[in-house]
């Protein structure tokens, strides 16, 4: 996507065809940082202190973090402990342990000397499975917006409200949420996004700037006033992002995202997520257990000798999520509703 | 209460015995700092910029900030300019027009001779009123407390989860949901207090600085979490306090508080209003028409060219509010609910 008009990733393959560049996202929205990341233990570091974060994003970086790791040392030993190195950064998105265990097997069924480049072509592939599969979303998630657009049935502007950032900085591009507003936007469809600030992280600034660089008309609130503005009717629907999305729909996301689904739900807002499909744990029943990653409590303040409690993520039961949209299509947030699109993980 | 053992009000007559001495709360939990305010306008100005602010708080300060008025001129003129000036500061808070009338009434019927008196003594019955008050919402949410406790039936504590602040700091003294607390807690039980941080002006940290300052175990969270923490289990119950509380039981109360309200709805997690009858607008049938104050953006991010948004308040409704704590005990959130404690507010 576009930073001051010039197209970038989150993540490219640096000039010595080995490292690998991010966007410092921690940098974001004071300054447009790029930083260099040559060995495991730098990747391991960047994904912990989110320097790069979303779930789509972290799962590639991992896979890239497999290449580093494997260049300086291809046995069976290193992809092992780079292995765990890396699942234990994040507990909660499954993309993580989705992106390892594509490169896990791949890589264990190649000859030692071939690993290095069977692991840099699997990797450079799911960058671009996750830009396909989010261009997809956006495909089908600008629909539902015209849908609702032509529902409303006037010439203001549609009204959407968005939690932490699932836009392009959370994918390789694209986005997931926002890409249906890029999306949207780009086709002449009037728009305005209320962005969440999303505390501890303010992961809200990092939508505010990509919506900013895009054009898009938004305006930051504090995580308390979502559910004022529903009552008010000025939300016309909402829209998130995923960590892990359970097999029936409950959808584990940013800490918070259940509170906005409560109050869409009590006003009869509708309320999807953008779920690309790696971000689905078809192995978990429902979303009781997806485990929440309990995060630094200095994130929260800096106060000393006041305790502080940092949960990162809760699951918004699929009863209040209006439908999920996928790169197959938007669905019903239940078990028939995925296996309509995804029949390939039907029990039978 | 106690600032480091020694007891305070949040409001107190200067020794010249005109002047009034506050504690500047924008400026806690970092330092503690007693401003004396002389004239009408440094009391506007006080209000505005929240170092007073809780909606007790402000009713008094500002009965004061007529005693100050008339000191300098006591003219029927002087009396509507102030009372004007006064009641624009905070819009949403009914305590402050209900202190104003109480004192206009009083002065008007009172020769310009002998208004500076009647104002003084006026103030100060209703600084007496307010903590007789507070004491009194206490004993009533002490035993709705120990009545949870009882029913929870371990030695595990009490937990509760409050939003903003509603302790003393917001009262001239006791607080009004925190007076449970406190003497709850000296009283033996053991109780742990969920305290929300409050974006965008952080009153949970006026919060914890309370507890602290009283040994009652409690941690920060930032406003997110709340739903999660309910959806574990690990909240007994909700209590805040309210700027505005409508005939039918509709609780305004600071942004955010909704959805909390939500969230405990949806987990069987009781939820009560803090509500001294002075905050109660009997006129209102419901909480439509409560005026939602909108303050600065400036408060919510200072990043240059991006728009906020900053109501300070949204509206509960009844219908999520197991139960009000007045200071004739605890009664359901509705009208008659309201009508059996305060008989003399009937239609009839």
């Amino acid at each position: 996507m576009r930073v001051n008009g010039k197209h970038f990733r989150t993540l490219w393959l640096a000039a010595d065809g080995r490292s690998i560049n991010i966007i410092d996202q921690t940098r974001l929205p004071a300054e447009f940082w790029v930083v260099r990341l040559e060995h495991l233990a730098e990747v391991v570091a960047a994904i912990r202190a989110m320097q790069v974060r979303g779930a789509p994003l972290i799962g590639v970086t991992a896979a890239y973090g497999i290449c580093l790791a494997l260049a300086d040392d291809p046995s069976d030993k290193a992809l092992r402990t780079a292995y765990d190195q890396l699942l234990a950064t994040r507990p909660t998105a499954v993309n993580l342990r989705w992106a390892l265990d594509r490169m896990a097997t791949a890589i264990s069924a190649t000859a030692v000397d071939d690993r290095v480049g069977t692991a840099y072509a699997l990797a450079a592939k799911l960058a671009e499975d996750d830009v396909a599969t989010c261009e997809q979303i956006g495909v089908h998630g600008e629909r539902m917006l015209r849908t609702l657009w032509d529902q409303k049935g006037t010439r203001q502007p549609l009204q959407l409200l968005t939690h932490c950032n699932a836009g392009w900085l959370a994918t390789i591009d694209w986005g997931t949420a926002l890409a249906a507003v890029y999306r949207a936007h780009d086709g002449g469809l009037p728009i305005h996004v209320w962005v969440d600030e999303t505390r501890p992280r303010n992961q809200g600034y990092l939508t505010s700037w990509e919506l900013a660089q895009h054009g898009v008309p938004h305006t930051v609130i504090v995580d308390n006033a979502g559910g004022l503005l529903m009552r008010q009717g000025k939300v016309d629907l909402c829209v998130v992002g995923t960590d892990r999305t359970a097999r029936n729909g409950d959808v584990a996301n940013k800490i918070g995202t259940y509170l906005k689904a409560l109050a869409a739900h009590d006003n009869s807002v509708p309320f999807y997520a953008a779920v690309p499909s790696m971000s689905i744990d078809w192995d978990l029943a429902n979303g009781d257990d997806i485990p929440i990653e309990e995060r630094d409590p200095g994130e929260v303040h800096s106060l000393p000798g006041i305790a502080a409690h940092n949960p990162g993520f809760d699951v918004t039961p699929a009863r209040l999520v209006t439908g999920l949209i996928t790169e197959r299509g938007v669905c019903a947030a239940s078990e028939p509703g995925l296996l309509e699109l995804f029949p390939e993980q039907g029990a039978g």
